[in-house]
């Protein structure tokens, strides 16, 4: 665990719990439900991406939290919906029971499309460092992009759609690349819009680090749902076998599919390399990618 | 049915199949969902309302169909997710199979979830009137407060809640004024919004002929459920005691229920004399709303 890490954790989820108690209607299940899927447990990476993509630019840490609560918000939203029976009926997420589990399915459907909502909400109204104030309508089309029919939401299809035949490895990644990969590519986008003009100049090298990434995390996920404990993992061990997923392990095999991590993890800090700025916090998360254990 | 009415319906059409058709991924099962929930069949209330209201503004034909399209994606999106088996579990919508019937309920939830965002893509992206570009991010904003936790999917959450119980009239009304009559307000404000400075000096009179047409809207739903038969209504006649919901027929008996029309048809009429604009296609409008009988 990176210390930094937890600190923006406890940021994120103070952000989101402010903007979760300015809603009206807070003795209704639907915001108990919101606010349950939103801060219970979660790693916090997309909104530590953009806050240590924003920093490097020399933002502000208040002037990164608009842009990191609304990624999550999307973020909890995908899983309580993916966590339903006619998705991937899951029970237990981070070591709870699942919305519909600890609610019912028709809240669990609710405060999705509601998180959904709120995300947007939270960019259209949420403050922003002045000089990025003219980068917000970008921020918005840039993370509507990475959640829609053109990335998260496809990539969910795509993935229900290959489940129980095989794909190839063209398949797979094109699968990841929409569904978590556009989502943590738009993470970095964010955080460099945030930097107003500054941050354009290098998206391309912040686009290529986080696909690297994205594409890292996912295939140390496929490594850890065979090689950790239930526990460990706060959802149940081999789920994807269950499910009859095709993995990186499965197409590459264990090996393989360690070397895959190692080689995007070069990849990604090679990136890094062309950003004239202090990559360090980019550098050290790309590690803890590839070598955390849940 | 109003003929300018059919007009914006098939231009409203158009619009929404060019988004449809630029999104990737055209033969994957989620784009043929998204468009079979778009483009099959609805009155297309909220883009008319968008419509008429910036019309009658001054702004031209082609400066509407970005919020009018937004709206109906939104619009779209929740009526799938409402006939989800979860939720109110219907297998008629304008008289075709529901999308979880014709595709799959892993496909409605996420044409669903990719409808919700495909609406603020447009209204990130899509043109408008010049004078209306800097109240972009204030369409964007009145969307999502109108859609989401303090809107239409808190309206849902309410109404769910509500099922198998005696409700209040106040109750009914605090339903209602989230599920349909925040969308509602928010097409007429959009319309506005599209006038620039305009519209904002109208707002309040605009806000108070939406709500009383957007609950006469409800009232005259619950009226034909009762009084309709199952073809002319494209869904099941007599689901609502099917459902065992409180109606406006159930809680004012048939003829409280027109008078209530009735009266808030008054209202919306008298409000609109206080727009020093021509308002007769909104007046026009509001007749049709409890003249209809599908």
């Amino acid at each position: 665990m990176i210390t930094t890490l937890s600190t923006y954790q406890t940021r994120n989820n103070q952000q989101l719990n402010r903007w979760l108690e300015q809603l009206p209607h807070q003795d209704q299940s639907l915001i108990e439900a919101m606010r349950y899927g939103l801060l219970l447990g979660g790693k916090r990476i997309r909104p530590y991406l953009v806050y240590i993509t924003g920093l490097m630019l020399g933002c502000q840490q208040e002037e990164l939290d608009t842009p990191a609560s609304a990624i999550e918000c999307i973020h909890a939203y995908s899983l309580i919906h993916d966590d339903l029976p006619a998705m991937d009926d899951d029970s237990l997420r981070r070591g709870q029971p699942t919305c519909h589990i600890r609610f019912n399915e028709a809240t669990a459907i609710l405060t999705g499309d509601a998180l959904q909502t709120l995300a947007f909400s939270i960019l259209a109204e949420g403050t922003l460092a002045e000089n990025a104030e003219p980068y917000r309508i970008k921020m918005i089309q840039a993370l509507a992009q990475a959640s829609g029919a053109m990335g998260m939401c496809m990539g969910q299809a795509l993935d229900l759609e290959a489940e129980r035949r095989q794909v190839t490895l063209h398949e797979l990644e094109e699968i990841h690349r929409h569904k978590t990969g556009a989502l943590i590519r738009c993470a970095v986008r964010l955080g460099a819009l945030s930097a107003g003009e500054k941050g354009q100049a290098i998206l391309p090298y912040l686009d290529r680090y986080a696909d690297a990434i994205g594409l890292a995390f996912q295939v140390q996920d496929d490594i850890l749902d065979i090689i950790s404990d239930t526990q460990t993992l706060g959802k149940p061990q081999g789920s994807d076998s269950k499910h009859h997923k095709s993995t990186y392990p499965s197409l590459l095999g264990l090996d393989g599919a360690e070397q895959k991590t190692q080689s995007l993890l070069n990849e990604a800090i090679q990136t890094l390399a062309s950003i004239p700025y202090n990559t360090d916090l980019l550098e050290q998360f790309a590690r803890y990618v590839i070598e955390r254990r849940s």
